[in-house]
């Protein structure tokens, strides 16, 4: 088998230790004879699972006491939906939530929070994230939602939230592409939400890590399988949870720590993004179009600029070994994926690739 | 290791076969370089594992062509708040809902349609089915919700639903715990719906079987994720679906398959609940509390008559290796859950160490 880097924005890359680790134990869990997918979710052999990726990812993010991590179903998609259910309760009817528009992402959670209240786009652009002083919030808003980093456009937050004027205003983030990536100041959000098939373990599990003050205030027409008063208070076992997806996601967990936890992730993240928007600047043959000083971390779109060259440049990707570069298909081009799991190597090889690809068509 | 038969409700024993493939599989699918869990749900290699699994599902159970399978996100639990927010918009305001109530799983599916529509319990009992004749329909109820096995009960419908009265009724059926043990003629419902961690595959997987005329009558509340037209158009790919629990269940399917498919389990499932059925009403130091006709041949509740020896029993089991078999807290007792992987053998052990226990207390 050739060495192969998966540049995929998710599902992605897992560390390959966490998948050898699953193999090993598929099919008898620590000397328990069952797999973790036969294990009832309330036996205490899942109950220690559960427990301890809740208390690593607790430790890898510094998430305080007073908020509550949610293991649920139904994808960051679901959230869009979810969250206005679950939050808009807490202020009267006719509540407004004020939106950042930046790309793909929060277009589609702006389209759904239409169903429950009303919008305001307090700032909008799709080639860096608008100036804070920009912002035209709205008074009393229920809450401020942004995607600090859109997987699509590329697009990344500088988790820097100084103005004045946020002070008082409930943040809602959508962090499904880059969380675990950068340090974060949890105490600045109220709800932060995740799928998590980027950085985290496998599609079918989605984070929630809520303020516990906002539990309790879910519309009466919120499912509620959904209700994040009621998976908190069940330690996510409201319902069946998606138990494998959680051990999985354990296991990434154990694995960051040993890595060096978020700040080493955070190192590496710039380390690789450097590499890599360093070679595209560099080379005439490509181009990038986000605002230098937004660039994400994680998601780094590059178009060749003469897109006759597109088929070519992924066959030659893909003989190599470098796998689904192909650009989602509302903004065309390439795109490089470049999480966590994915190290240094698979970027430099990249590089050496789009160094050699451009200076081939020159000739 | 000693041999273990684990009687779990859900998440429940899975085939060792298909455990043993998947663990192989972990690292390198098919030579692709990627694990199941690393690939894009669009690209080439999950679609085709999407594609078996749901053909080979479409077999197993003779799904006609007019009907639609979803694998959602969510569990049975949510399909109690998402079935009437996908079906009660094709009857105009004030739609009632019919149910016919066996036990917990139905009764939780009557407190949440309340939230979103009328609701008739037509008939009630949690130690048979009623009989059809009893049942109190409401004309033009837009459907008839009934939960064909009682998980905790252990109550199980025949699938004959013969009284005329039903002919233009709409039937939905939960099936979460039997589905692909018997075979059922789905033409004769409009909505069939299941969560995976039975029969299926590991918990975070729910599928909906759904007649395509039912489709496009989603409640403008319903969140987008969750609405059955929108999944159905994108092949349930409308958001990032569970993909691995996906791939373990096709694996369930094609090992369905090789068994000799539906028609097969239904047998085996006949003689393991005979074996077990016979022993427990052949010693009186254990009791039963489901009529005969309606005793399900999937999870089997029963009680020591001396509640004083539950925890010996359970100790005694444990260390026999025969696992997970405490009732569940909300009607106590013991409970054995034999679904499909279930082997005969660990039947058998359950039936001689019923034995042994009960003479070894006589004594």
């Amino acid at each position: 088998m050739t060495q192969i880097y998966n540049f995929s924005a998710g599902p992605a890359v897992l560390p390959k230790e966490v998948l050898a680790q699953a193999a090993a134990e598929m099919l008898d869990w620590h000397g328990s004879g069952m797999s973790v997918m036969e294990m009832s979710h309330r036996g205490p052999e899942f109950m220690s699972i559960y427990k301890a990726a809740e208390r690593d990812l607790r430790e890898l993010l510094a998430v305080p006491d007073n908020y509550k991590i949610l293991f649920m179903q139904g994808g960051g998609l679901s959230q869009n939906a979810l969250i206005p259910l679950n939050l808009v309760g807490h202020k009267p009817e006719g509540a407004t939530i004020d939106f950042i528009h930046t790309g793909s992402w929060s277009d589609k959670s702006i389209k759904e929070a239409r169903k429950y209240a009303n919008v305001n786009v307090a700032a909008s652009s799709t080639t860096a994230v608008p100036a804070q002083a920009g912002w035209k919030l709205t008074p009393g808003a229920a809450y401020l939602h942004m995607c600090t980093n859109e997987t699509i456009g590329g697009i990344e937050y500088q988790p820097d939230f100084s103005d004045p004027r946020l002070q008082d205003v409930l943040l809602v983030a959508d962090m499904s592409s880059h969380i675990l990536s950068r340090e974060i100041d949890v105490a600045k959000y109220g709800v932060i939400f995740a799928g998590a098939q980027k950085n985290i373990g496998p599609a079918g599990v989605t984070i929630v890590i809520i303020r516990d003050d906002l539990l309790g205030k879910a519309l009466p027409i919120c499912p509620s399988a959904f209700d994040f008063k009621l998976v908190a208070e069940n330690e996510s076992m409201y319902n069946t949870p998606p138990t494998y997806g959680i051990y999985i996601a354990g296991l990434v967990f154990q694995w960051l720590k040993r890595q060096g936890g978020v700040a080493e992730m955070s190192r590496r993240a710039q380390a690789k993004a450097d590499l890599l928007y360093a070679a595209l600047d560099a080379n005439d043959f490509y181009e990038t179009r986000v605002a230098k000083s937004s660039r994400s971390r994680m998601n780094v779109p590059f178009y060749l600029k003469d897109e006759s060259k597109n088929e070519a440049f992924l066959a030659g990707a893909k003989a190599r070994g470098l796998l689904q570069l192909k650009g989602h298909k509302s903004v065309g081009g390439m795109r490089a994926s470049i999480y966590n799991a994915m190290p240094i190597e698979g970027v430099q090889a990249l590089v050496d690739y789009l160094n050699e690809f451009a200076a081939q068509a020159a000739k």
